[in-house]
């Protein structure tokens, strides 16, 4: 990951023509490379607490679950702008500790910030647009899964919704040192993995995981006009507490910023268990059908309904 | 101006690999051009309100301010990406009338929709992130003045100005069809003018006009290292009403979305009075000694201070 990123800051250090400080930026194009834009709101009271979530995370997370759509695509992020509005009584400390976080993660994903809008507002609101970028028709998409392709995804499933239940029931400001936080507050965009996919050729499709497997399978198999069947027993959580709990956060928790991708079942060989120490596990199997089952841990089919994160749906 | 985004659209449906859908855009590159990028806030209660703003010109104007930047750039729209939050009882009429307006921008310029983000929220809050594309090297920027180049200005001071107030004195939703709201409403970047001074090389600084003239000026002169005398006896604007009036509204009147744009003395002769119809009218000379100054009506030099909209000025 960290040679990935290196290496995007010095070739994005001759890509930034023009930076902050003009009416736009500028960026030079590299040949044969196309652009990836993509941008995400990260509002106080929608997507974080003023009053538990440390400024801190909230600079690193809003960079971050952006650039998870970077890392979706297979793509290099290019530079960054940044709009936010926030309370005047923030400009001191809140703001040097969100922009510390920011720093952080700009620097760690090898992406710049190049721009941007600020404004006065009771609430902090933040909008990120990131550009990236790809060799010409190498992006992966979500569009290209097949039926019997393998259904794989990275890390384990839930823990950020786990993080997210332990902020909700805490009475104060929390603890950021708790190792349980950490996927809830500084998640890790799967850039170094995205990039490997796309140079390996293996992923018949991808994106990220931000509003929980089964609201995300859905969309992947929409795109790809299939179906898929999804087993309980396979999915990678943690098992330590309730079963049920676990499960219920492996498929509708939000926020774990995991790839989610297919393999054709002949080059699944081909993919390690492990990709730079992050786990990869195939959890199903894409089908001809358009529906979504899950095999629960009997062996029964059951129709997998969305419960993720859906802002309008009631 | 039509034909400029006529043919924008055209060669942007070649521009873009992969619109509305995935976790991300995708956008091909043409050989020569750079990438510009803009974003810009546009939020209730601090740039529109609710219930006095039609939706349509929400809709309208969110884009059209921020293309003035790509207009002041002297750069022509690719796409756009848009964020937008809104209450769930306003996704009926008031979303439709929105797009409505969105989409008539959107065509007007020649700049389609790729991407973006929508949650639900109790205020309508927009963020608008544009691309678009200039020649390499080309384009137009806020530090190229020169001590003694003459500053122009595009259009009308103080129209957009006028317009607020009267929104603002109205006690209901205010009738579209007043032409004295039109600017304020329905804005228009000057991409065809923008354009056009980059391909005549007459412009050696230029930024557009969002923030009022005293507050801009201050910051082309700043990127330039320079400092400049206004005449305000040729400031244009409009006279019919009271004289103090119109002066304080051209100095520090919002949202007129004009060029200021400098040129070398020398080539002075070669700039029309009108283009396309735009009046184009030399406000004044760029100076050595970084200040900025006013000249009253009866020739004394007094300093500009800025009276513009600045959310973090107290």
């Amino acid at each position: 990951m960290e040679k990935v990123s290196v290496r995007a800051t010095q070739e994005n250090r001759k890509t930034i023509a023009l930076g902050i400080g003009d009416d736009a930026a500028l960026l030079h194009h590299r040949k044969n490379q196309q652009t990836i834009l993509t941008c995400d709101w990260f509002l106080e009271g929608t997507h974080f607490l003023r009053d538990k979530h440390p400024a801190d995370s909230v600079g690193w997370k809003c960079l971050a679950r952006a650039m998870s759509d970077i890392a979706a695509m297979g793509g290099r992020p290019t530079c960054f702008l940044l709009s936010l509005a926030l309370p005047e009584e923030l400009t001191g400390t809140w703001l040097s500790l969100f922009l510390g976080g920011l720093k952080r993660a700009s620097h760690r994903f090898g992406c710049p910030l190049v721009g941007g809008d600020t404004t006065k507002r009771k609430e902090v609101l933040i909008n990120v647009t990131i550009v990236g970028e790809i060799q010409e028709g190498k992006a992966l998409q979500r569009s290209g899964a097949n039926a019997g392709d393998i259904i794989f995804v990275s890390g384990k499933l839930g823990e950020a919704e786990e993080g997210l239940r332990l902020v909700q029931s805490s009475k104060n400001k929390i603890a950021v040192k708790d190792v349980r936080l950490r996927k809830h507050l500084y998640p890790e965009p799967r850039l170094a993995l995205g990039q490997w996919l796309v140079q390996s050729g293996l992923a018949s499709a991808a994106m990220d995981l931000s509003d929980g497997l089964s609201t995300d399978l859905p969309r992947l198999c929409r795109a790809s006009a299939v179906g898929a069947i999804v087993d309980l027993a396979r999915l990678p959580m943690d098992l330590s507490a309730s079963k049920k709990r676990a499960v219920s956060f492996a498929l509708h928790g939000g926020d774990d910023y995991e790839l989610l991708f297919t393999v054709p079942k002949h080059k699944t060989k081909r993919l390690p268990p492990k990709f730079k120490g992050l786990t990869l596990t195939a959890i199903g199997e894409i089908t001809r059908s358009k529906r979504i089952f899950v095999r629960a841990f009997g062996g029964a089919l059951e129709v997998l309904r969305p419960g993720g994160w859906d802002p309008f749906r009631s």
